[in-house]
This record gives structure tokens, sequence and C-alpha cells, in this order.
């Protein structure tokens, strides 16, 4: 009750009075180190260069918050699956730590309205309310300890994520060759190529896929995995169609 | 006090006084959950099935240990160096978490009278005690919380790591060959090469590396990470010489 009643009305004298009201539905608690949840919404587009030079962003934070959530996520599947085996618990968390996944959670909990962000930079960089969300973690845990950090987590995903329904997605196309290979007694080869420059600061990637000497699947991205699975996708396609 | 009392005594009585005398000098504390740190040695090779069907061994505590570990050390990290960005962190933590790092921290505090295994199988796995360590963690946080799991990280890291030197090694000879490319502005390719079918247990993979289209480095390893950082370390080398 003492901290419910004294909360608010501190508040009244807050300068940060507008980002607590938008944070508090969100958190469910009232932060205390609010200047921790101001950088956490900075995007690096938007970096704040204090008076000593010191360039402020949430990138450090998002490195904390990534690694406490992949803790959470861990113990919460750990308890959640007492009968599963470590691949089935690493493949779930895989699928709910994937940038997609966390940038739609961060978009429906409302992060459009307290992301900063150069709107140019912003449109390409589709990860960035999921990279906010995990620094946000990171000034939950700073702010508040891990315990209820672990609540607000639990909260998060007993309200927006469908375990049943992740557990049945397998989009995991690589796994999936690999199996089929290993099933059919059929050797596949994975061959990635990236060139890596000083002009290139988003590196391209290429992947085929041969079986028998011959390509079956061909992808490109701007991420290893992501020109794997789409070479994987295809070679899948081709070889149960 | 009364801790201190009563478990001592209790333990007279417990049929796993064995393995808590061996545990009490490593944890400095008398674990509760005994049965925990029993599986957290249980190596796959040597894995006990339960009447009912279960097979336990320490995999699925390694998953977890291994997240809390992460969570920690990034938490560790970001306190310890305030003024660094999130680049240096992730590598610092890299560095701390590497399999030959934890093997060679979980040698130095006993583990090998610790882990139980079929010898056999234990010569070959290399990371044997290193993903033990990572399950006594996961034991740790089970029995005792994230707090406690976090002071004995924090205990370990002061007596057997030496941070200060670990700023110094840069054995991440990947890293170091793009660094060269974008200072010298030359483009270098890297092309893996991987077979998966049924027959190979552990995949081999291949690491060529190209400058304007000659191959300057060469690598194998069981990891596409090991045949990379040979590559990059000859084509090093090369470049360097």
């Amino acid at each position: 009750m003492f901290r419910l009643i004294i909360r608010p009305v501190l508040l009244l004298f807050s300068k940060n009075k507008e980002l607590v009201n938008k944070l508090y539905p969100i958190l469910g608690f009232i932060p205390s180190r609010v200047a921790l949840y101001e950088i956490a919404f900075i995007h690096k587009s938007s970096s704040v260069t204090l008076p000593d030079g010191e360039v402020v962003n949430n990138e450090r934070l998002e490195f904390l918050g990534d690694a406490i959530l992949d803790a959470v996520i861990a113990d919460y599947l750990f308890r959640r699956f007492p009968e599963n085996d470590e691949g089935f618990l690493t493949k779930m968390r895989s699928k709910m730590v994937k940038r997609k996944h966390l940038n739609l959670l961060a978009y429906h909990i409302g992060f459009k309205q307290l992301v900063i962000s150069q709107s140019s930079v912003a449109k390409d960089s589709k990860h960035l309310y999921g990279n906010a969300f995990e620094a946000m973690i990171g000034a939950i845990y700073l702010d508040r300890g891990y315990q209820c950090t672990y609540k607000f987590i639990e909260r998060i995903i007993d309200k927006y994520v469908n375990i049943e329904k992740l557990k049945q997605i397998d989009s995991d196309y690589k796994s999936r060759l690999i199996e089929w290979a290993q099933k059919e007694k059929q050797e596949i080869i994975f061959e990635s190529k990236v060139g890596v420059n000083s002009q290139i600061k988003h590196p391209h990637f290429v992947c085929h896929i041969l079986l028998s000497n011959a390509e079956i699947g061909r992808g490109t991205g701007n991420s290893k995995k992501e020109a794997e699975q789409k070479a994987s996708k295809m070679s899948l396609e081709k070889l149960l169609a």
C-alpha cells in the first residue's frame, strides 16, 4: 500500500511523468529508475551524445536484456516441460526469442509510441521493436532485479504467446531438410558464401544446397541463417513435391 | 546460524554424504536438493533409466545452466565495464563462456572426480567438464535461486578468471581478418561447405577463404566455427607475413 500511495504522488513532480504514464500499463508497476527506461527506447539512429562525449543508446541494455530474457525463458520452459529433452527446449526457446516473434510482441505491447529513432533508419531496421523490448528487459532487471523481471516476462508470455501453437510450428527448414537426409540416407551439401569488404555494411549471404552434386536449392539474405532457410525451403519443396 | 548447525547434522544421515563432502569446498555452501547435483554430473554416456522409462542425464540442466551463466556474465561485464560498448561486452562474454575456457575452469575446480561418464566416450568428448559445469550452475539455480548462483559465479570468476588477460587475447581470427579487409578495402569471400548424411554423426566442415578469386586460406573442423577460425588464421599468416 505504501508504495501504491506514495509513488504516484512523487510522479506529479517528475520530469518523466509522460514516459511513466506510458510505461505503467505495460510494466504493471511504477519504475524507480526512469532514466534506464528512457535509454531503453533510444535506437542507435537517435543516439544522444552527453557533454563528456559519451554516446548513449539502447545497445548496452539490449545486450543485457537479451541474456536475461534467454535465461528466464530457459527456466520457464524447463519447468513447463519437465518431460522434454534439451533439444525440444532449445528449439522452443529459439522460436520464442526469434527477432520476428519479439518484434510482433513488442508491437502488440505498444512499443510504436515509445521507441525514439530516425524514421528513415527505423523503416529499414525491422528489428527495432524487438531490440527495444530486450533493452527494456535490461532496464527492468537493473531497476527491479531478477525476480521482478521473471514475473514480468512470465506475464507477457501468458498474455501474448500461444505456447501450444508455437510447439506445432516448424519453420526451421534447415532442420527438416537434415532430418529428411538422415531418414532417406542421402547426403546433402550446404555451401555458403559471403563477401566482406569496406563498402558492404550489411554483407550479402548466398547458400547453395547440393544433392548428388546437383543444386536443389539456393537462397540469399542479409544473414547466413536467412540464406540457408530460403535455400532449405526451396530444396524441401523440390524433394517433397 | 540455524542453517549452519542443523544442516551438517542432517547430512550424517544422508545417503549423499560423499557427494556433499566433495561439493561443499566447491560450492561454499551445503546444497539442499542434492539429487539435482547428482544429475548435473551424469554425462549422457552414463544416462540412468528410471523404472518409468525416463532417461536421466545432465543435458536438461546444462540447457538451463548455460542460459543462467550467460545472463550472470552479461550482468557482471555490464557493471564492470560501464564505458564499453556492446561489441566489447559480447566479445568478452564469448571468451569467458567458450567451451575450452569452461573446460579448463571446471578441471581446475576439481570436476574430474565428480563427473560420471563412460571413460571411452569421455575421452572423445572434450567438452565433458565444461558441460557438467553448466549443468551444476543449473542445479545451483534450482536449489538456491538466482542471487546465490550469481554470487557463486562471481566468486569463481574472481578466483580463477584473469579478466585483464582475457581482454588482451584476440584469438578471433575471423574478426581480425574482416577488420583487415575493411581497413585495406579488399573483398574477402568466405566459402563454407558441410555434408550431412545418416552416416556422419559429427558433420565435417570445410572453409575456403578467397581474395581476388584466389584461395588464401583453408580449414576443416567439427564445427563451422572451427573450420572458419583455422582458415582465417592461415589467411592472416599469409597476408601479414
